[in-house]
């Protein structure tokens, strides 16, 4: 039997308990080993509840517990979790985690540290909830050498953007919407202006490519300027509005590798695989030299899906208790490029009466008009580089705004 | 360093000798030792080849170097196969292979003696080609009773519908054109009958649900039949024609599980993840009782997507060399209940004039015209068993198709 702790008993943590008393026989078979909750570490009590037994205030009575193999961070933020978590793997504990603002910012460390110590730091459940990319990128996607990495990765904004789509109503009743439902914080920054998304693709970002890509360096914007106006245009080149995570690395003729990282709204070609993700599901596209195009769709939050990656985690310390396994992601930072030199096409929207012009300036690939808005035009601009288009647009003086398209 | 041999240098074998060499530092890397191939066994030599040097046309070479510690077996077929791998596993040898016919039909006796040898039986690549559902069933999922695996798990067929669809062709220039292109073979039978599509679901739902479903029980038909007109009517109701391999878990009310499995084409509804994969493109979807739907989306064949998955198995096989990984399948064989008492719409196509009364006689949900087809309509029945449907349909004696719809 190996026994295990659980930090915080909020959304994610009582679905981790959840999951393992649901499928007990199931994770213990494939474990090898009953694995129970001996600890809930917590601030409250929760008299009533079968946890209560369980429950403990005070850290050190779980590190100091021998028979304590794995300690479950689920507390989110970075303080108390980093201490813990620092702790936990310097008495030799594993540590599973969902929390990916402490990933993000210090996940070559704990890597480093486990590795030391002969022990594992896992954090399946901190990219995408449920969708089990982060595995697959250490132990499927060996023999790849990866080019991109991108994804639809925060739920409300994805949420947000469906029903502007789908019920063409604006950003702030889609909002207001999705946070009467429960699928949007009241206070939404960190989801509506892609801090979320920014943490979860440094940290896939740095396990593609292996190296750690910082996720202050990630250029990061929100979906908040996004319009019904664009949505509409954006309908008629079928394309759909998306808030994409994405990092690539491009190889010039001479060899040299650049790598780019960026959060933004983009416009996805019907076709591509992120196209049709639509509501609160998230997806991963990863494009690798051989095996080309793959996509990694499902539940990128909830408190079950969320749990469940967890508890495979869990599962996986358990089967590895004094042997750390491979993950490709050192500590030396990688230096992103630019993103000024990144070359794709807009989207624009112009008054109507600038079509001929805007047409002709930008070069447009393809045009389009609205019945329902009159006054505008929408256009794709050749492909340039971000700062040629920043150039070109504030020569212009009429560009109403503009979206990335997605290659 | 550690040897491995590959047996036969055909298109996936080709394609290994292409990824080792294309990505050896990656790989290694994240082997944690240089994976060098030793031997490659084919009856062909290839002058001028580089590999030439490592041809040997006897496998006793192969079995009793004691250098080679891993065995590529991608020759496909059962014989000589079957001896191959089961004499490399007994002289403690691990094996990787993309073979679906042999996994089918042999995986689990393989598993227990690699068990027993401490070595591994790897076999990724032997469903859906690249896209790493093998491995997320194994080591990811492991928190999850799994309900359903049901996939688009054949390029050809999948190639075939989106033709039809696209383009309006009928079965046989469909075919043909995906003969010409190469994605059909010239005897096509084992792609467009399901057979193929048959033996990987086998394998699918052998290890979700833990013990062996016997490709052979499993109710398979191929998408022959399926007419211009079915495809026409499909789009009226939003939905697109697949061949599905499905497997899944029924609970009834006393907690009895029942368990189904079948290759068809179904009908699946917008907005259900594999609705919009198309071309040669694979893809499987998994609902578990705790994550709800996932899906993974790749290259489903093809050299060097199969020969990825391969070498991503290898990579496992080496950093494991003496200790053999978990896989949730044994020799046990499930019994699968009758599809007669499987649940589910139908699509129906009927002469036109038959129209109020079907509509009526199958309690239909939707109806569809088509200016096109003006002599027929299609609708969609209620809910109710293969055994009740055959026998109304019958009864009926007007029905000119049907198509089970996906729910």
């Amino acid at each position: 039997m190996v026994n295990i702790a659980v930090l915080g008993y909020g959304t994610v943590g009582s679905g981790v308990v959840k999951v393992l008393t649901t499928n007990q026989e199931k994770i213990d078979k494939k474990a090898g080993t009953p694995i129970r909750v001996k600890y809930v570490l917590d601030l409250r009590d929760f008299p009533g509840d079968p946890i209560q037994e369980k429950i403990v205030h005070d850290f050190d009575v779980i590190l100091k517990d021998p028979e304590v193999k794995v300690v479950v961070e689920v507390m989110g933020g970075l303080k108390p979790a980093y201490e813990f978590t620092k702790a936990a793997l310097e008495a030799g504990k594993s540590v599973c985690t969902s929390n990916k603002e402490l990933v993000a910012e210090h996940g070559a460390e704990f890597l480093d540290l486990a590795r030391e110590r002969n022990v594992n730091y896992l954090f399946e459940a901190s990219c995408g909830g449920g969708i089990p990319v982060i595995r697959t990128l250490n132990s499927s996607l060996t023999a790849e050498d990866i080019d991109e990495v991108s994804g639809i990765l925060n739920g409300t904004t994805n949420y947000i953007l469906t029903e502007m789509s789908e019920k063409g109503s604006d950003f702030d009743s889609a909002l207001k919407e999705a946070q009467e439902l429960g699928y949007a914080e009241r206070n939404p920054e960190a989801d509506v202006e892609g801090h979320d998304a920014c943490r979860k693709i440094a940290i896939l970002s740095s396990l593609a490519f292996g190296h750690t890509v910082k996720y202050q360096d990630i250029h990061t914007e929100g979906i908040t300027k996004i319009s019904h106006n664009d949505i509409v245009f954006a309908k008629k080149f079928d394309m759909s509005v998306k808030l994409l995570a994405s990092a690539y690395k491009y190889r010039d003729g001479s060899g040299k590798k650049d790598y780019y990282a960026m959060v933004a709204p983009f416009l996805v070609r019907h076709g591509h695989p992120l196209f049709n993700v639509n509501g609160v599901f998230n997806a991963v596209f990863v494009h690798g030299n051989m095996l080309g195009d793959s996509m990694f769709y499902g539940s990128g939050a909830g408190s079950l899906p969320t749990a469940s990656a967890v508890v495979g985690d869990v599962v996986d310390a358990v089967k590895h208790l004094s042997r750390t396994l491979f993950v490709f992601w050192d500590s030396k930072e990688l230096k992103l490029s630019d993103n000024g030199s990144a070359k794709r096409p807009f989207f624009i929207r112009v008054p109507a009466d600038k079509k001929e012009e805007a047409s002709s300036f930008f070069n447009a690939s393809e045009i389009a008009e609205s019945d329902e808005i009159k006054e505008e035009t929408a256009l794709i601009t050749e492909i340039m580089t971000e700062d040629e288009f920043e150039k070109k647009a504030s020569e212009a003086g009429y560009v109403l705004s503009r979206i990335r398209v997605n290659q």
